[in-house]
């Protein structure tokens, strides 16, 4: 079936390479007309070179899939819209916030032109893995793109079909899910992700206790401000951090996919000293936060690990000083100087 | 080669079923005696009825394994000591705090006896799938004991080689790790289960706020003490959540173990409806906050999961209480009932 | 001067006693008849049945102030606004979303009615204490109410002068302050509220590690699920949790208005027990928290706070529940029954 | 009465002064020969030149109160205890961790010599505004001492007496209690240091919140790393801390002694420029989540608390650039560099 896509970064052009693989017909278009020659190549692949040059080469009802960041979406429903018809569908393939969906799947209603939201995970594994898929939408235009879908999905694999599937059934095990209406997807997508932040935390934070297991080794000085370390004894492993992360991998409770990314990393650098540790968040970690104090269900860890990367970019500064500044007016404390 | 078990509960027995699959001769020891009968029945594992009787029953030097609460493994080794001699092993499998497995380690080296301890992961699925194992103990005990932790172990089984393993080497690809000197297996197994409280609360929030995306579908009395839902139109999301974790193990970022066996718990009843909710701890989350604190490494995430288990059992009651009290002093407001 | 006071609860009858007993004219009107009639009794004080009663008892430009749930602000603002003309102000005193108020004071600039937010602190203290006023809107209106401010708010009082006032001049010292723009009051009084929220946190976890300091005391059985207390001997202590809190407002770094508070509760009842611990949220909390994620500044603390909250009206239970499962889906961990 | 003090840095010689006013008779000592000559001057003290100098200059029971960093306590207990005799009393009034306490008090018992520990509140202030205290040791021990605590503490001063306190009595209206055996007032001042964490950070975290309410004056670039401010019209505010600060003192729910000093350190400098936000944390807080987690007790807030001031020194850089290194692996996201 014939397929539109609009941005040929890393996930939009090896999604294309996975339906063209898979005998669909892709028409692509993106900023760059290089990325855009450079996919024409592939076989069942048609450049573009405008929004309405794309919609010209398809036959409706055409399914156009943007992926694009979050932040240009209506920008380019903008360009579109005037080109297509009734029973056109819009897909957004990338982070949308799920709200969004909701106010533009209504305003494209009058219209007949329907849209449709697609949370996907896989990151730059998609190509060979495939796309974990969390759609919202209605029905019938899902149902519609149902063959897309199966091909940019991972399918079952070799991952062990879970004992009581049958209560569940239909396409969860190809890795695609209808979840609900305009926004489901995205909501899902958006929840996958915050419990990612929680996740990547919680190997980090735990991590960073192995590596600190060795402060018995050094000595400390004692002063008024700093408690000394009782039993320096305690603290006096040197973990190899390449070999725990790997030996986890394996029959532990904390295998993950993750943790076999975060053994791959430490494997070739342990000291991952070409990171400075500034960690961005990209939207979907602070929606869930949004989400969670809406509904009034507690989520601690999730916020906490959002804030962590807020503080790994400095964000904290002006609090921090605050703190040092009460120190200094109830008890004289002075700031020591950071040690190299 | 020879093996004495002592503690025949799920993990240990099982244990005891891969050794003696491997062609290991196990001498086994239980308070319960129908434990020991049964086991005694597996080709190549012989019963035991005391701990001066298993220990006559193996040939010097002799490995006992002792897989047991963490809380009596000081009095099971009193028991053992008197009749072990110089060069024999006592391994403790359990979940002892890293800090008595230094202490017994320097307690039994005047008498030559040897002491490993080994952090074992896999709970009851160890049987089939191997026990990942995170050993302390000197180099040439870990060593002689090789062959039995390769027959507990998993193995590297289908999980694809780490790119950049030729970096790690050893024995990690088996699944099990000699971590360090005494105290450094039971030190990396509890960071493990560290790790794994934050993992699970990840799930268990993000799943929460899933759940909760229907909120805006109940409507709300308007009163001075809560504030209304602005937006009840976001909130109309009826998810299903053993679809939505079954999808999560395909492709996805968060794709685990740990999903594998929430997705089989949704399949099985997607309300939970035989828990309560009261989740206890076991130790090592505790302690690795303790390690953080004392090695100053924040891990604010692994620290709030524990404290999550302290709140789901009720820990929180009195000051809970005391918000209650506070806000009436200042405000007047009285506490709303419970609503079922 | 003149004011209408709308919403005769706790605190809007109290600011019109004070605004009476300092010679200001009050005209005030609630759903209630009675308490219309209760403080129509006060000298200087007109009642009114209805908005439009109100508004023709005052004199144009005519300042009328909404004391009422910010639920149903919009609601009272549609019952006055027909009735008003161009100068007239309307003051929301109540616990508005600061948004609304940028909204609202948009909505009423075409017609000419100025709009002014005010965050009010002080409880059920406040005709002793006065109240605390965080102020937000156009500068002539916030300088002509003036009087009102001045009337309303505590005054310096006995509480010492800031060292370096100089810098800072203005009314801050009389207990009330012109933020801003419109929002800009209600904007800081969130903030207000959240700051609240974390120090009610920190009061009640602390005092509840004190109440818990005797738990040495109790014999605990050993079990594999649950770790024992390493030194009971270190938790011997029975505190007197009244005179505590009593001795910390003397002289102590954490003397606080909520300490005398909670000193206060606790004398009457230490064990608090006529308070379940459900503990209700009012919404700037959650404003709050969702500031802090839009600003990228991490706020672990005061939305930990927040979730307590949740969690002691137990809104954590599906997440617990989950927690439960996924432990006796890999460790066969039945839940402990619920102790009393 | 006649004192020994130990120790003459910032407390220690206030606390003499206001002994010396009240007609105590001090004998002091000090590692600084300066520092002693320095307090000699005073009318009613006398200076030592060693632990045995001071001893000497005393009168059986003697009382001598050790005012010293924690870390040095037990050196300076071996020094005083061979000249002391049975009855004479040692007095940790530092910031010893109250386990230490217990030890002590076990090991200087066979010889009959009393030990008293007082954790005291009040920092650089307790000239002027004397010295909370919270004070553990036996009951005839600490009432012979009763005219030195009473000399020290605050008093009642202009604090309201609380309502209720009828039911309270004692000493704790005085600014001073006996709050149990040994260890009791190390314990209780353990847990007042651990609340002070708390509140700081709901202070520095809300002005946080305002300082960053005028993020939507500066423009962001769109890119898929980062979402945009959606609405930034909402953040336009730019407060003036200090009088926002200065006005919650009068009237606030919030108002407090650290709401005080914040409000000066602001007052002097609204940017806190000579900060540069590294805070150092003294053992009590690390102690208190020790003892929460001992007990059961859930204290997220002011675990949080302490953390952040981990994360404020740096302390989190490795697990930062491992959360670096996974978005790297999985997503190919490169580190945004940091902005000045």
């Amino acid at each position: 079936m014939q397929l539109g896509m609009v941005g040929l970064g890393r996930m939009g052009a090896n999604m294309v390479r996975r339906l063209a693989a898979h005998g669909h017909e892709c028409v692509v278009y993106d900023r760059s007309a290089d990325a855009v020659a450079e996919l024409a190549k592939v076989k069942g692949v048609t450049g573009a070179s405008s929004a309405e040059d794309l919609v010209s080469k398809l036959t409706p009802p055409r399914p156009i899939w943007l992926m694009i960041p979050a932040g240009v979406v209506d920008h380019s429903l903008a360009e579109f819209v005037p080109h297509l018809k009734s029973n056109d569908i819009l897909i957004d393939g990338g982070n949308s916030y799920y709200i969004d969906d909701i106010r533009r799947s209504k305003d494209l209603s009058p219209k007949g032109i329907h849209y449709v939201d697609v949370g996907t995970s896989g990151g730059v594994w998609g190509l060979e893995r495939g796309y974990c898929m969390m759609i919202g939408g209605e029905n019938e235009v899902v149902q519609h793109l149902d063959p897309i879908f199966q091909a940019i999905a991972p399918g079952p694999g070799d991952v062990p079909r879970t004992p009581g599937f049958d209560n569940i059934g239909g396409t969860a095990e190809q890795g695609y899910l209808h979840c609900g209406a305009n926004g489901a997807g995205h909501f899902v997508k958006m929840v996958h992700n915050g419990i990612e932040y929680g996740m990547m935390a919680a190997y980090a934070e735990g991590l960073g206790v192995l590596k600190g297991a060795n402060i018995g080794k050094h000595t400390e000085e004692i002063d008024a401000e700093t408690t000394p370390l009782r039993d320096p004894e305690h603290y006096q492993y040197d973990f190899n951090l390449p070999a725990v992360t790997e030996v986890w991998r394996r029959g532990s409770v904390i295998a993950s996919w993750l943790l076999d990314l975060t053994a791959s990393a430490l494997a070739e650098d342990p000291q991952l000293s070409k990171f400075s540790g500034r960690v961005s968040d990209s939207g979907e970690g602070r929606w869930t936060v949004k989400a969670g104090i809406d509904e009034g269900v507690p989520i601690p860890v999730l916020t906490t690990a959002l804030y962590e990367r807020f503080s790994s970019r400095g964000l904290a500064g002006f609090s921090d000083k605050l703190l040092s500044a009460m120190r200094y007016e109830f008890g004289g404390h002075l700031e020591k100087p950071a040690t190299k």
